[in-house]
């Protein structure tokens, strides 16, 4: 899907979607020059496989419940994240998500642009 | 005040303050390489006085209702904001915010390097 260009100003709504969450798919909201913005959707008990992002970001858990894996070298860090929380995650840092209730989260993410 | 150190992966609040908000300074939640994230506290009828930022930024109301006014040149974009909905503002722009009801927002600022 072609990502939205970001318009100056304009509002988004990134409210909680309650019963709608299950018929929602995960979105792009935005790409700008140096950002780009998702809400990405996750009924309870799916999982978002391992994957990594090359620029540093920040999740932020809109509603419900996840758990994020994070990987750093041989060693991992379980946290819970629930809604009203964020975490900042740098790039290329491999992660899983996995949601504990059906949960929706707002991912900020920094475009790295070739040096 | 010394910004924070982004900690990967930490859990950081960002729930409405809801009746302790009127005493609730705004506050620098971290700063990484490449991004700085804080949460500003306006209570109903204050305003943050015309300003920029040299980088690009997304500006997401948590709680209550705001004015952006955003200036282009000679025009200006007004702009109004509540609890669930964020907005993208490019760098460099000049923009106040006032605050229609008691309101908290996070400020998420991409942070230029010098190339």
């Amino acid at each position: 899907m072609a990502l939205p260009h970001a318009a100056p100003a304009q509002p988004i709504d990134i409210a909680p979607l309650g019963p709608a969450l299950t018929q929602t798919l995960s979105t792009a909201l935005f790409k700008s020059e140096g950002l780009e913005v998702m809400r990405i959707v996750l009924p309870a008990g799916k999982t978002l496989p391992a994957h990594k992002v090359d620029g540093e970001m920040t999740f932020q858990v809109i509603e419900g419940e996840v758990e994020l894996l994070v990987s750093h070298g041989n060693t991992e860090d379980r946290e819970r994240l629930h809604a009203g929380q964020l975490c900042y995650l740098p790039g290329g840092v491999v992660h899983t998500v996995s949601a504990l209730q059906d949960a929706s989260a707002l991912l900020t993410i920094v475009l790295r642009h070739p040096d």
